[in-house]
């Protein structure tokens, strides 16, 4: 007779055999599966069995192995998978857990409580149910009341409430604003100026209650931007165009692995970063192997302060990645038009508030991007009597994700290229965060209000976006240095040369820390991560050069608080030694955090950089001054960089590679829906 | 019977009903047709009988009309067009000749010996025979010789040479440098280094010749880039892929109008600046009204100084517009790789030296672009039990022209977007020009080379690429301002807000020409070109907005000769009161120009430029810094600029375009190529 024990074991192997996926081995960067979530859920549950309805996921990640041991794991590969471990972050009785879990040994491997500053990513839960409290809260009601307004047609969002030097520790808050609907869908563009209401999310209570004054709400009308709800005329529609790869994608997606043309990557997903992309090889024709160029990718935190410092507006400064989680808030992509038709989705998961696993769907698209452009040509007309011409037109692989935190939605790209390119690029559209006044025209403003007026009553308020990437480059091996190849204008004074001036190049390799943090537009030169280990044949550092396109730093001044908290933005660029436990440059605990775990805090012990395990970190920006044509809803604004390889390869990489097939279509009966 | 006199004048008629175009009436803006240029080189050489032999035909394009002419055309239209105009640049006789030809009467009606500095484009012809004379001349066959090389195998090519300061006027010289086959054909990377040859072009014969030093020619292996030379391995083919229209183009093209979505513009080809759009118009809804924008947009000048100041470099400062023709350089584009299989082809015409008319074929193609790219987008998920999507695929219209000046290939986009935005785009691709060197490795280099060890014996030389465009902007009519909207950080001391910073916009309107001159990259501002006599409904100025992309100024001093004579390369922006004479950046005659005619003279005069007709100049730069992956043929290096409508509608203007319909293939049987 089985004793009790043995039975308990025997249903703990049968659960993990129906609950672990079967057929296809983990890569150790794969995110986590649901049935991972739900054992995650399972075991920390387990692990704190008193408290079970005070316990709130906040966060739950893969922790992953370290990187030398992800390195031997793909040098041995197959060979069996790091354990899976993961880390999650947990409020219980109103603590923050840092939590560990060992998913092979089924065990919480370690539980510490957070006592720092900042809380963790918020929930959609709680923000949902925070949201719902003003509706039943009876000045609230009152409020609108007073202005006239239907209840039924108020919707309420949650906005993190930032740290302004207060000293006291404030308790886990936000606040919520309020928003009419009564004839348009786009709440935000109708904004019950004046009411904030703070709630405590862990006792989920109101806790504090304004309504300091009334301004008209701007009207619905002009405001829907559905096309269920447009009314003529209709702008001239454009005649129906598609992309066709009759031989199906040239990309191969195996597990989380995309393979596409020289390019082999990991493409992870994380509900506070979104797409991860890990060890990016490319492939070298030459030497027949693929050659290592990005450990990792990803977007690491997103600023966007508001610039008005009236009492409604002036805590208005979002760490979107780190505040409301740039993955969770990551949308399902629409097939057509999100992405393209050829292009292949990736579905992604994340734990709830309570633990529960939670798809969402198509979360990352990957396609093939033929824009008609040209990778490289040439005509020659130069050797008498022969015209030779050579085109090689452009298809690169692009990963794309869409986020839409609250108002804004961000179309995040991940692009390669044949040519060994890596280009990072970023799309704002969405609705603009606008503020309700009294005026209808310009003439009546004469002080300043912090914006643009759209629209009758519509102030958009002046911000910024700042994106800082984390990238990881381990430029053909882990020991990297930054070199800054200063242009440098050079006199010719000694009457050698017909000429009186021209530049030439300074190479400065960053030493420590402080040598490496640039503010793009000062000076002229080319940013490079270099292999200072590995040279050409003709003897030039293996490298790749960071492209900035057009970006911008922080307007912010040193001492403000919210530039304490997002102090990364002072520059575009900074060089960290690796180091596992730097990731989010905000700080693990973005919301509420006092800049006391940022990218400028870790700087400041300025430590070697050169011939290291570097990590780069490149901060591009958007100062939004809003105009009409962004109301009600803004047309894409796209900014980003490239990382292009700079001596890398031994000569173009993509010389050789022959055109893509052209396609002929004889017998179509096509149709247009 | 008739008289000899009556049967001339019916000659005439009928010879002119031949030759003139039928049909469709000429846009005043219209390129000249063939027929015209063969009426024009019958025209100017009956007025020139005597010097025939010695005419040669430098410039032929369209003079224009005046502005107000246009506009009244265009407003009055359709009535009689203007009469037809050509400005004609001839070398008689040793001297330079301004003319102008009337098309309607067949008269020169203006004649006008140019005695300044700088001669006019060099013909492709004049090139072609002085590339000819070092293969017969005795010095440079000995030094072939000398060096062991088959004459066979060399080939030449024209460099204009500058001006360094000279007090004593030059004359008409190219310096011919020679390049090395014998294996491959991209000549441009095996120079014969040391050996220069002076041609003088009046006289087509050699006046100087220098053979200074022996270095060994880089080798011919690995310099191939025509598919049927490559050997394996290659590159991984990428999967056929193209874009599929199947109720064919959005676009209209009537003779030279482009109509496209809300678009509407005129597009020219000119020898000298290649494609010129005019007078493109957007349709306003709301307004049911076209409403400019701008009205004439082109590449003004492009300046290419080499960076080494040895004897064999000092002088390579190239202005391939004013010297070489940025148009007549421009190559026919091959259907389905330089522009997608949707685009359409148009063809371009010059007059060869002779004044006979040469066709370039599909010179410039227009085709819609859909990259997979979203125009704007949004997903709501605040609204209680509701989750609404949106998303506009994004299908602009791109106009591109590719000019191949010598060894490097730049493809020239103008695109037009429905949301009002007009990009401006060249890529930089094509072939080096590379020194021949003793080293092989950089290991031996101890001196400054003044660029890169690509391979073995080649250095590329650095240098930049600065293209100059002139953008005449007419938001929505003639008269505009420049607007410098500053963003400036405010501190807040006084406590009445917990914020310690914020910015703001402080808008300064350039009253004269000195209050426009920017370099970017040093204070964050926006910069607008506004209608001070329009605002919308709210009251803001009607406005378009200048968004630079990665940019860069010359890095070359002052009083540097080459930057001199291309001085319009100081700034990134400048703006002048328009000018029908002020065209070309870098004067009108650039080769040998002395900068006696350039944008920073016309522009010392620091004329007023508030609320008037004004030009803005934006000059593009590529600091280039050549790496490895460009040898033997650079991949394509892309910068651009976009001018976006801010406030010029009342709102988002594409929020009530339908998306294009799907496309569903049913019954394809598709062939792949």
């Amino acid at each position: 007779m089985a004793s009790s024990s043995t039975f308990k074991t025997l249903f703990v192997l049968i659960l993990l055999w129906i609950l672990l996926p079967s057929g296809h081995q983990h890569h150790p960067l794969d995110p986590l599966t649901p049935s991972e979530l739900a054992q995650i859920r399972t075991i920390v549950k387990g692990w704190n069995p008193g408290s079970t309805h005070n316990l709130t996921f906040q966060y739950v990640g893969l922790e992953e192995p370290d990187k030398p041991t992800i390195l031997s794991w793909l040098l041995k590969h197959p060979t069996k998978t790091p354990s899976r471990q993961a880390f999650v972050i947990a409020r219980v009785d109103k603590k923050t857990h840092e939590i560990i879990v060992d998913l092979s040994t089924h065990l919480v491997i370690s539980d510490r409580i957070y006592t720092g500053y900042g809380y963790p990513l918020l929930t959609f839960e709680e923000q949902t149910a925070a949201n719902a409290l003003p509706l039943k809260y009876a000045p609230f009601i009152a409020s609108i009341s007073k202005r006239g307004l239907k209840l039924a047609e108020v919707v309420c969002e949650s906005f993190s409430v930032g740290w302004f030097g207060e000293r006291r520790r404030s308790k886990r808050v936000l606040k919520i604003l309020c928003f009419y609907l009564d004839g348009t869908e786009n709440l935000y563009v109708r904004p019950l100026e004046g009411i904030t209401v703070v709630v405590d999310l862990d006792d989920m209570k109101i806790t504090e209650y304004y309504d300091r004054f009334v301004v008209p709400v701007p009207k619905a009308d002009g405001t829907e931007y559905q096309a269920s709800k447009q009314k003529p005329p209709f702008g001239q529609r454009p005649k129906a165009i598609t992309v066709v790869q009759p031989d199906g994608p040239g990309f191969k997606i195996d597990g989380h692995t995309v393979r596409w043309a020289n390019w082999v990557f990991h493409l992870g997903f994380d509900i506070r970063a979104g797409p991860i992309i890990s060890l990016a090889s490319i492939y070298d024709i030459e030497k027949n192997t693929f050659r290592r160029v990005l450990y990792k990718g990803y977007v690491s935190e997103m600023f966007v302060p508001y610039m008005d410092p009236t009492e409604e507006w002036y805590y208005k400064t979002y760490f979107d990645a780190g505040e409301y989680g740039f993955g969770l808030c990551a949308v399902p992509l629409e097939p057509l038009t999100d992405c393209p038709a050829n292009a292949v989705f990736m579905d992604g998961y994340f734990a709830g508030q309570d633990g529960k696993p939670i798809k969402i769907s198509n979360v990352l698209c990957v396609f093939e991007r033929y824009a008609g452009d040209v990778m490289w040509r040439h005509t020659e007309t130069g050797i008498p009597g022969k015209v030779i011409r050579e085109v090689r037109p452009e298809v690169s692989l692009v990963v794309r994700m869409v986020s839409t935190v609250g108002n804004y939605d961000y179309i995040v790209d991940w692009e390669f290229k044949q040519s060994g390119s890596i280009k990072a690029v970023v799309g704002l559209t969405g609705v603009l965060e606008v503020k309700g006044v009294t005026y209808t025209h310009t003439d009546q403003i004469k002080e300043n209000v912090y914006g643009t007026l759209l629209a009758e009553n519509t102030i958009a308020v002046y911000h910024d976006h700042f994106l800082s990437y984390h990238l990881d480059l381990d430029v053909d091996g882990d020991d990297n240095s930054f070199v800054k190849a200063k242009l440098q204008t050079t006199r010719v004074t000694d009457k050698s040369s017909p000429r009186t001036s021209y530049w030439t190049v300074v190479k400065e390799t960053a030493k420590t820390e402080s040598d490496a943090r640039i503010q793009l537009g000062s000076d002229p030169a080319e940013l490079l991560v270099v292999n200072p280990n590995k040279k050409t044949n003709v003897g030039n550092n293996v490298g790749y050069r960071l492209i900035p396109g057009s970006s911008a730093a922080s307007l912010l001044s040193d001492d403000d608080y919210s530039q304490i908290r997002a102090a990364f933005t002072k520059y575009n660029v900074w060089v960290t030694p690796y180091n596992k436990s730097e990731k989010w440059v905000g700080g693990v605990y973005a919301d509420q955090s006092r800049g006391d775990d940022t990218l400028a805090i870790w700087s400041q012990r300025d430590r070697e950089i050169e011939n290291k395990d570097i990590v780069l970190w490149y901060t591009l920006g958007f100062h939004h001054v809003p105009c009409q044509e962004d109301f009600p809803l803004m047309p894409t604004l796209s900014a980003g960089f490239e990382l292009r390889p700079a001596n890398f390869f031994e000569s173009n990489p993509v010389l050789n590679t022959k055109p893509p097939k052209h396609v002929v279509w004889p017998n179509c009966t096509t149709k247009v829906q």
